[in-house]
């Protein structure tokens, strides 16, 4: 049910990253679920995850690694999200972090687990270890499609974009994937996401940009407001383009921003567009804001009501609803009675009052596209945001009614 | 699929009130969906109304009317919001008090107007002054159920409750009605509910009373999470009884307290049982929380994630939701390595480790009752809180797809 999104055929390597995935059985049979990624010495690595106060094991483990050394190491499996297994859980995820140390002769430290699937099953560390000769061997700078297919768990299509720019003279390539489907409101983090790009990059200046592009790509989605205990991201920079960051000019270092923001942008949004039962992709742009908090807030608020979302699903104009959710938000200073608001261009409110062009007639058709647009105009300020949902259908209910069936 | 709800069949009259019913076709024929409510002079009356800013003109109007005098009708209709019709919607609203109090001889500010309904479709006032005759000559003390069942919208079973006690030689009683199904996160007040007691009460005190119990009743409870435009509640004390508040002992007004609490409970939680599509009757208790607001986020949280409501529907014991749903709290005090978990009563986390006790087999077991409660210890403090809410099915998803077609 995936909107308007289709499985990748090609991405840049990334000189210093190689990929490997295997079969370790660990929920599903006949396909790949454990992913090995290995780092270059030298390479600086940020990453962000989630505020979850229930997280998971690998993420509490990763953490503390990450604060220790820089990683060489990252180990990934589907099916199970060692989360909620308490000591059992934080004993398998470092076994399984020892395990890679011990087989690729690094510090364990420089290790990071991440796990992805079911909450509340003890995993099986030996698993993995079973599959480490073959990861080992297999590892390889083109396989990134093969480990975004290996880490996808309700996901129906696989998630990685690419880009290539020239800067400096030099070739510069930014490539990532994704997995993620349902349990979608990242917070702070995002869904599972590893993106690497062969410009170097001081440890510093990279968490930083992964902060700012977080901010405008994995942290503006929602498939269904539940947080998950397991989101992470990854940005690693090898430096294997023999180019700079800091060496570069302003516009340099912004056209490397842009794409960066371009690629999570997009596997965010393919994250929403194949989010469970999606039938529709939708911006929720809220403009006009007083500040960027209300303006998120008025976003989130209309991209999680689950009145808007079925009415989304029926292409039904029921533009109450949407006002209705904006109304909601706990926050003094919205005057909706200065509010306007479209639906794909067409206007329905203006400045709080039906727009006279507006007929249900045009507002039914506007509906009627898998992409919406639903833009809202505060008229209080110059703030704006977007949040990218998805509509909420009966396949999202069929497939959380039977997820662990 | 009112889970465990049935159809009233009798409650007490309160002297001070009479109700009449009618048939104006506001969207509905063949059944009636006005309501005229008449409330003896030296009645005091309190009410609490939506936080949404996007509220209806009646709510407004409502406001400002109790502001200015006691009010002595209540005028209500089922079919309609009247919100979001901008200066069309007040004219409406303004037409309807006005011709009510012109039919029974009082001022404007006397009328209040209620409605419920569909959001953003303009209101025929005219249909209402066709039915004043009607429900002039209907007024009755005993017409509280015909009353109920004409302010339903997507409600299956109309909802009234009753308690009759004898506080200081006099039997005092506390008779409510209330509508609702969907749209229902009520803030700071309720769906269309409407209460009153024979008992004498100032009118500050009715306010503050009104504001404690909504507490623990209306604002407790949630179906979708999305707050209506049109909530509203009103609470009535006619003094029909002979017995006055302010002269019964501390005992005697808690007794007072309790009832009114019981029937604002009960009507909140039928609210629930009658949810859109709801299947399942489900109690979210938290314990030991460090204050109040922790309680009631933590329930909320819990309550309204898609991710626990779908498990729910299909008994599916998947606590590692639920936990998740806790810790996407935006709270930094929460300590989940010390919560602990229970489903009706069977131990499933203790202190943040599973239970030895626990298997899938006795969770099953537990989820397939109709009535659940859902009870987090968060071992942190003192304050609780429990809100009412229900399961998410396929059915809410036809209702609300379908709701204006």
């Amino acid at each position: 049910m995936a909107v308007k999104l289709i499985e990748p055929t090609h991405v840049h390597s990334i000189e210093g990253i190689r990929l490997a995935a295997a079969s370790a059985g660990i929920r599903y049979t006949g396909r790949d679920d454990v992913v090995l990624i290995e780092i270059a010495q030298q390479s600086n690595v940020a990453a962000v995850f989630t505020q979850n106060k229930f997280c998971a094991a690998p993420v509490t483990l990763s953490m503390a690694h990450l604060k220790d050394d820089t990683p060489r190491y990252l180990i990934i499996n589907a099916g199970n999200a060692n989360a909620g297994t308490g000591q059992l859980g934080m004993d398998a995820a470092l076994a399984t972090t020892k395990a890679v140390a011990h087989h690729m002769n690094v510090m364990p430290q420089q290790v990071l687990p991440f796990s992805t699937g079911v909450i509340g099953e003890v995993l099986d560390a030996s698993k993995f270890e079973n599959q480490l000769s073959t990861l080992s061997e297999n590892l390889a700078e083109d396989h990134w499609l093969i480990a975004a297919k290996a880490i996808m768990t309700t996901d129906t299509v696989s998630k990685a974009y690419s880009k290539k720019i020239n800067i400096a003279g030099k070739d510069v390539s930014v490539t990532g994937i994704a997995k993620g489907s349902g349990m979608i409101q990242p917070n702070m983090a995002t869904m599972l996401s590893y993106v690497a790009t062969d410009l170097a990059i001081s440890s510093d200046t990279l968490q930083t940009l992964l902060s700012q592009v977080v901010s405008k790509s994995f942290n503006a989605i929602t498939v269904d407001s539940d947080t998950s205990t397991n989101d992470a991201c990854v940005l690693i920079a090898t430096g294997g383009s023999q180019a700079n960051y800091e060496t570069l000019s302003i516009d340099e270092q912004n056209q490397f921003k842009q794409t960066l923001c371009w690629v999570m942008q997009m596997l965010a949004q393919a994250i929403v567009r194949d989010g469970e039962g999606a039938t529709k992709f939708v911006s929720v742009r809220v403009e006009q804001a007083s500040h960027f908090k209300q303006a998120k807030t008025v976003a989130y608020s209309v991209a999680n009501s689950p009145l808007v979302k079925t009415a989304l699903s029926a292409s039904d104009p029921n533009w109450g609803r949407i006002m209705a959710a904006v109304g909601k938000c706990d926050d003094e200073d919205l005057q909706l009675s200065q509010a306007s608001l479209s639906i794909n261009g067409v206007s329905v409110m203006e400045r709080g009052e039906l727009a006279a062009s507006y007929t249900e007639q045009v507002g039914k058709q506007a509906m009627q596209a898998e992409e919406i647009e639903i833009k809202i105009q505060l008229n209080l300020g110059e703030a704006q945001h977007t949040v990218w949902t998805t509509d909420l259908t009966h396949e999202y209910i069929s497939i959380n009614a039977d997820y662990r069936s």
